[in-house]
């Protein structure tokens, strides 16, 4: 069989920013996808595939290893490449119409997560976490790579530290201090993203069968780490101002639990902020009963300032106490840089940084002296002020088109890259339909810690210039809620 | 006080290869392991170290943070720089010596490993596991991150796939059918080193309380990360070719392990390698208890081929059913890139990617891409030949040199870049001794998974060019085994 007719010109298009086998990869990705292509159809020989498109035999082998990887085709030895059974990938999505039991709830995160992965356009992804690349600065990073190839390469060649590039935490102590937190670099850490950085602190203070608190809704990645450690995942309100405070109270009465995971500044998903008055409760109530506050500020530079949204760390008022403090630079900077940190106290930095050794040796110096360039050379900040700007106009602007589709939004943020939309219908469904149509959306289940069907969903408001998908979430939204 | 009098140009020359902080850090803790800055000794202050020694006063915060992260230093606040209390990190090669308790088996590890990033010259480190860097090629490096620099960028800016960079897959499917193992991209999964790759074995196929075996001797770092997962880890004594097939089989029926890990390529620390005959016996005896073999194949490069010394890979036969199979390049290309790899069946290789993920989301694509450069452009072939020819030649001399001081090597190996070294005489306290003269040993105890005292140590045979040394070691294990 061929595939079905369709101008190479319509699938391939030289010129484009995309390399070939990108073109193959997302073509037949959103074919499949589509329900062009259904499963178990054989595919084209790479011959065949190569003949027929005027493409290299390399570049379609490229392509199908790289569907075979993101689980579109399958290669069966001997007879060729396969249109592979999607049902395990989209059992997330289908739990509104059936009646077979849910999967797990680490299945449908890690579903989730790996389409984070696909090579979809950014106006096709409202679900993504990430800025679309042309937000981001190519150059600046490319710059940083060439200047460490232009250093002394001795240190590349051998470990570095366990505790990360020493300038590095040097400028990180800089930009504590502007939030007010003291910390020196014997303090901090660095770790590869705020996702190793997580998975230490919870693997240093919980066994399995231990209680930690998230946020509810909140970043549906931690549900998957804390899982594979045992640990029960129990969710705190999360209200315009920070966490349900009398929710806190009660259920930590009832869990003891080990550990809270907020995100006191721009929430995931909801760009909602701690006020003082909140951040003082959240401190006390994790005094009473013990509990290690960790404050995962990662969308930090993001925030306009108190002016525009009141925002209080808890790391600010506590010191470094109680509250374990982790940042980054995937969502500003470049995810693959890998470049997060924790602060802490000098002697748990010391013993996440053993454990670090333990699991990971050390992180790369290459990213960590990327980012020490751009921080200390003074571009960062301008750069994160142009994203700023820029979220600001595009934030506006999709938050009407959104309401005109006939969405609400309980509280339109002022701030930040998301707005947390209600659909009023089950976004478990939307999104299965979504995905038909070739667009990713982040149903609000999966922000759930019980992964609960939800009629809300997160939005990327960087990620709104398809006007495609306003009609789409309009038409299906209203007959989903008829 | 000041430092002990010394001319500036002892401390610091301008012109040599090292940064000023570098030659800073590295006088200071020589200053300290010589015992010539006493515990609890005042440092000068930033300004007196600058005005003395003419560097600037950002040079010497620079210097004094990094000896504060590395446990040599203490900043007290409002007073000062002290010399740090360095009991804890003597207290592995004391056993010997006094009657205290044993610190825990992972403290040992963690002192050991910590002082690997310790910045001493390699002919002062003969306990190093890496080769000196003017053996390894710095501007292959450096070039593969210009290219990197140079390429689509848009991929750096966000975070990779989790399974990793396919086209280096694609390279490591090439790299293991010359070993005749047969493994799809999809079989493959980059990891952060071997150590990441070790830690999510562990955590996929352990629970606390199960058992791991080891060999013994082997790699320390193992020891640590596995007590950290509460597993418990049981050594299988390592003979020329291979482990103690007897006591494999009667320790199996014992502690019915889960995971058995084994370098059968140039084990660590022997350089022994294994038999045909051995690796079959070890399959038979892995299948009949059904314990998964990882087969941590890190020195693989080094290995100069079967007429040297016979080694058969237990993946080899195998062929991926029962053994994971590990490598890397941090021995090789760089360690800093951070790039390892698992090779395993298509299914683990799935359930392992999503738990890379859920720990630490991606590794960066950017080592991935250099090792993928230098792989694909044959640039690594060229430069183990010369690593393993420059080895072959270094390796004699330093048997013969060892042999003359006293010590006995009870199988000298043909291959690889450790040689087993009995020194007849308790080689922690000869660690010990050696600290104070400015030499890293690594002693036989932290090879042993029970950290039992041994005479043996671990001499890398790529450090042995310090007359001092060799003298040093025929004087005190002289003395010692009197």
């Amino acid at each position: 069989m061929t595939l079905p007719p369709t101008q190479p010109t319509a699938l391939i298009s030289r010129g484009s920013g995309e390399s070939l086998v990108e073109q193959i990869v997302r073509s037949i990705t959103s074919r499949i996808d589509d329900k062009l292509l259904r499963t178990a159809a054989r595919m084209p020989s790479i011959r065949q595939f190569a003949e027929q498109y005027k493409v290299s035999r390399f570049t379609v082998v490229e392509a199908y290893d790289r569907l075979v990887a993101n689980g579109y085709l399958e290669s069966r030895r001997g007879s060729g490449f396969f249109v592979r059974e999607r049902a395990q990938m989209m059992a997330a999505s289908r739990s509104g119409q059936d009646t077979d039991p849910r999967p797990t709830q680490q299945l449908d995160v890690v579903w989730l997560i790996r389409n984070m992965f696909r090579q979809l356009p950014p106006q096709k992804m409202p679900g993504t976490g990430l800025l679309p690349n042309d937000w981001l600065d190519g150059e600046l990073i490319a710059n940083g790579l060439r200047a460490v190839s232009r250093q002394n390469q001795n240190p590349l060649l051998q470990y570095g530290t366990p505790q990360g590039f020493l300038p590095l935490r040097q400028q990180l102590q800089l930009k504590l201090a502007e939030l007010e937190i003291a910390a020196t670099p014997d303090q901090i850490v660095t770790t590869s993203g705020v996702t190793q950085a997580l998975d230490l602190v919870a693997r240093e203070f919980t066994q399995p069968g231990d209680t930690i608190f998230v946020d509810d809704p909140a970043w549906f990645l931690m549900f998957g780490s804390f899982a594979t450690l045992g640990a029960k995942v129990v969710g705190i309100p999360r209200l315009a101002d920070g966490p349900d405070v009398a929710k806190l109270a009660e259920l930590a009465a009832l869990h003891k639990p080990r550990l809270y995971v907020v995100n006191s500044v721009l929430h995931n998903p909801t760009s909602t902020s701690l006020s003082a008055a909140k951040a003082f409760q959240v401190l006390r109530i994790a005094a009473e009963h013990d509990i290690t506050i960790v404050e995962d500020d990662i969308y930090c530079d993001m925030h306009p300032g108190p002016a525009v949204q009141p925002a209080t760390r808890l790391a600010t008022l506590d010191q470094l106490q109680r509250v374990i403090y982790l940042g980054g630079f995937s969502k500003t900077l470049a995810a693959n840089l890998r470049v997060g940190f924790i602060a802490t106290s000098h002697e748990l930095a010391q013993r996440l940084s053993d454990r670090k050794m333990l699991t990971t040796l050390t992180t790369t110096e290459i990213g960590e002296r990327v980012v020490y360039k751009i921080l200390s050379e003074g571009h960062y900040r301008k750069h994160v002020d142009r994203i700023r700007a820029k979220l600001d106009t595009m934030r506006g602007k999709a938050i009407r088109q959104l309401e005109r589709a006939g969405l609400t939004i309980d509280a339109p943020t002022p701030a930040g890259m998301f707005v947390w939309v209600d659909t009023g219908c089950d976004t478990n469904v939307l999104t299965e339909r979504a995905m038909a149509e070739g667009y990713l959306l982040a149903p609000g289940s999966l922000f759930s810690p019980n992964q609960l069907p939800s009629t809300r969903m997160r939005v990327n408001v960087a990620t709104m210039s398809d006007p495609g998908l306003l009609q789409f979430l309009e038409r299906e939204s209203a007959k989903l809620r008829q």
